[in-house]
């Protein structure tokens, strides 16, 4: 199987859920400048989840690169992954309108943290499809992904104490930065197994 | 003809029909659990319908690539095909807020049951563009596509049935995953032909 | 420039307009047969849209293969025609919804007129881009650009016309039967000419 | 990092975009012409803004033809362009509604101004990360840049002004026009430095 048409799906779902977030704000009945002021919680979160899946989109883009050849596996892990990111507009949405209320915020971090652990399985996947030990052990003692699921831990106990909510939305920035830049050392060794294999 | 468009518009379509099914969750106007609970029945739905066209995409990814050429017959079928694949979003919304319906369930059942339907004609045409009798053979003798449509017309008695009306979901799900793995034994006949051909 | 990248955004185009004529439909209220019933013209007006954007995107797949390079009167032509293909759910919505009412249906008919004048506008910008006076004399003595402008305007004429008004969509289907297949003759000479002049 | 799925990344971004504006219509209750009169202000901006769009499209696909390999600043750049252009089927809506309201009408020129702003950030960084002070030089001279914010901001002037606010949007439409065909000079440019570095 070639994976130019999994890229190509995955890259309409990315830019169909970063684009209808915008269908969320409802158009204001009025013309006034309170009717812009209305929209600022949810212009934040837009502005929060817009980082997150512009994050996503590089490194699944970074991940597909490095793959070799499209299993079942990859397909499916694929799609739960797709699957998660798809409620992004959702979560967004209810997260913004709400104003930062406790359920919408505790919502919105466990979708992004089923994004993260099924990003991980994903790459896991594209991992074990490469014949490699040595490309094995730097992934596993990656730290990162670690460090991702913590903050994300953080974020998620964080949302249910009201006076320190807005930390919620700040630690998921945080952990969206970790993966701003692409792992590059993975990506080096990926290109040098690839090249011993070949 | 070039098959590199075709892919490309069925993908689109493909990503499109899979996301905005989540437009059809309305957004919660309270922020309490219940605003979530309430979700429920349509987000299972959602789930069953996800697994479906994720499978479907599989499959006709799978089956594209075996494609030689694109002809007119080939092209109609994959419209066909779509226009079947369009009703997800609607009848997926449709039975999932009506919390399993009658009327909503059957009118799920038969849309799956049209959708695989096309699937098989596209199948049909591609395999009758291969000028290869053997091929001809394997995909005649393959059971699956009658067990496929057998799986959906116990769905759909199922569908009128309150008491276990379940199943129809269930019933579904078993049929899709009956397609989770594209048929590899056609596959390879398609390449011995390709073979053969060039 | 290469034409790779038009053709990416004229399919992620195409794919949206046919698929997001579905949310026109409304989610029915209750869970009865008679909440299909009333679904049942926007069905039909569906299908007749379905059918005429696939043969656009069928013969526009095509158009665009046969074009050399991509240059800017191309890039414009091709906007104008999206922009009025972009019309199509709204239009169809509006007839569907309306149950086939005169100005609706009038508003119908004058989008898909628009829709061929700006496909035949493209099609001169790609016919006049190559430099091969035989072609032109093809394409000039082609009669169906003029048959389905023709018909076309009949569809418009009985759209005015209330005991007649259903013969409007008989006749739009039938001027889109005759570019179910496309035009091979004028495909073919494309191909002498490009290997004339390369 | 190959370019082509920022490319069909951004293609399905614009397509969605250009396309889902048509969505804010809101199909008409009744089947009268007046229906129809009352859209006037909304397809009039919906015009200006997909010709807008339109060249933002044809210049971005310049753009990125030019560009020799992707890294990670212009794939931000690129994400922080799409997330300004996102916001055009939102203030599309807002100041067609509103029949050319005061503040909907300033909100929609200062997206547009963010937009040129945001696509000179990320034509600065393609031409960063070429190695060329050539290049470098030709860009920096370019007039064309100045000339469109000064644009833009004398419509952002007009829009305050409710007997000149039309001129808001021939202003715009002034400044896409000056980008209707991509800088060819710069292009050659590009293609110099890209044959002497190769």
């Amino acid at each position: 199987m070639n994976k130019g048409r999994l890229e190509a799906f995955s890259d309409g779902v990315f830019a169909i859920i970063i684009t209808i977030i915008v269908l969320l704000f409802d158009l204001p009945k009025g013309s006034h400048l309170s009717d812009l002021k209305e929209m600022i919680p949810l212009f934040l979160v837009y502005l929060v989840s817009f980082f997150i899946i512009g994050t996503h989109w590089a490194n699944h883009h970074h991940l597909m690169q490095v793959a070799k050849k499209v299993n079942g596996k990859i397909i499916w892990a694929n799609h739960l992954y797709l699957f998660t990111m798809s409620f992004c507009p959702l979560v967004t949405g209810w997260a913004g309108r709400s104003g930062f209320d406790e359920i919408p915020t505790i919502t919105y971090v466990i979708t992004m943290l089923l994004e993260s652990i099924s990003y991980i399985i994903l790459q896991k996947m594209i991992v074990n499809s490469h014949d490699c030990v040595e490309l094995k052990r730097v992934v596993d003692e990656s730290k990162k992904e670690a460090v991702t699921i913590a903050l994300e831990l953080a974020a998620l106990i964080c949302a249910f104490i009201a006076p320190v909510r807005w930390l919620t939305y700040i630690l998921l920035v945080a952990k969206s930065a970790l993966w701003v830049i692409p792992d590059l050392r993975m990506s080096r060794m990926f290109d040098e197994s690839n090249k011993t294999e070949d």
